[in-house]
């Protein structure tokens, strides 16, 4: 990987990111991995020696993918995993358990700090479901990421480990925006919460709720609790609303 | 949400906080929920209206959830949000459509910051897989989070939901160390590598590969090569040892 001194390239374009599935044995994981790509804007996927040669278009994997159907057709199936990094610069393997003289071992969000800004063509390489990657696939990778799970039981679904690793990736490449779910209410300023409050003190003393002579600290406990809420102007308007309904019940 | 000022309690305990399915119809995804849970060390799960009644005994929800059949014991099936809600005071809403006056919504990294040194009993509240949370469901929540997705295609899988909120939750809480997977290797020193270098210059001479009188940059060359790989000490006994059948050879 690059060091401190490589120049500082524009992260590669999503579609510069290969995933690559070694010898997946569940139809669904494939489907599964498929639209956890997708969601995360990544396309190019490569299946290296999967158990159903067919498993492209097995029914199972078209409907896990669910509306990454574009992502199955785009995807190849290869034999060894020499020919899925064709093109690739710097391959992840995703690997649970020790390696002699493997590459070293990161956390992704750890690793993909430096890897988003490097000039490196990515794959991420995952293994077969029940034995993961062979050490002979392992060595062809030039760093290995360990998703941090809990030490006692990390056994990630493949498809799980597909989508977290396509969303720290997303993530460290620039996120996509979130966008405001809710239009901005108007927020109520100082003074509005300061009438509401001196409508509602009236209200509390007409019917002898507080006592003027002995208010102890309950308007300043109020007030606390309005200035934590954020009030809008509109809920400003029914709290006033409120007091003048209960002022026109009790006359 | 505690402002700026509240006292920094410290982080909730794993097991303080919930993951809530509302009205999920395929039992493989509560199975599957369930061990996207246990990874991350999170073991409450409840469950609101499920589709099918008996979801948590289901052979799907057992074989997804794979070794974590304990989070599926312990689970609750409840009829109501609020009775899941119970002993919570934060509650997010995982939402993908915009809700009027609903909570504000946030991408779960940058919410989870906060969060995470708040002290809140924490729940995650995740609607049906097609539908989505109900308004209604929402306005109990004290915040919506969207994972940032990729605007044309956002559409994640119910488990892969959980997995990522449960990922991120994690690592706001304090990540689990990743074990470094290889035993670390004795590096050679400079040293070591210059003494590899003069061998390989004199065998690199004897086989008039480079010409002493006209060396141009191999050297520097090979020697950022060699600085670049980071060479173990093992490895330099390996150049070294065909450095000396080269000149066996040539003999």
């Amino acid at each position: 990987m690059s060091g401190p001194d490589a120049p500082q390239a524009a992260p590669a374009a999503p579609d510069g990111t290969r995933f690559v599935l070694v010898g997946t044995s569940h139809a669904g994981n494939v489907g599964a991995a498929a639209r956890a790509m997708k969601v995360m804007g990544f396309a190019d996927l490569v299946l290296v020696r999967p158990r159903f040669a067919d498993v492209l278009s097995r029914e199972e994997t078209v409907a896990m993918a669910s509306g990454a159907a574009d992502v199955l057709v785009r995807a190849r199936v290869v034999d060894t995993l020499a020919e899925a990094l064709d093109g690739i610069t710097w391959a992840c393997a995703t690997a649970m358990t020790p390696r002699d003289f493997g590459p070293a071992t990161f956390a992704p969000r750890e690793h993909f700090a430096t890897l988003a800004v490097s000039p490196h063509r990515v794959a991420f390489v995952f293994g077969p479901e029940r034995t993961g990657l062979s050490n002979e696939d392992v060595y062809r990778c030039h760093a290995c990421l360990s998703i941090p799970a809990h030490p006692d039981y990390g056994s990630l679904n493949l498809a799980q480990a597909v989508q977290l690793i396509a969303y720290d990736w997303r993530q460290a490449l620039g996120a996509y925006d979130v966008l405001p779910r809710t239009a901005t209410a108007a927020l109520a300023d100082a003074a509005a919460i300061d009438g509401a409050l001196q409508h509602w003190q009236q209200v509390l003393q007409d019917i002898d709720f507080l006592d003027p002579a002995a208010p102890k600290k309950l308007m300043p406990r109020l007030h606390q609790l309005l200035n934590r809420a954020q009030l809008t102007m509109e809920e400003v308007h029914i709290l006033r609303g409120i007091a003048r309904a209960v002022d026109k019940a009790r006359r």
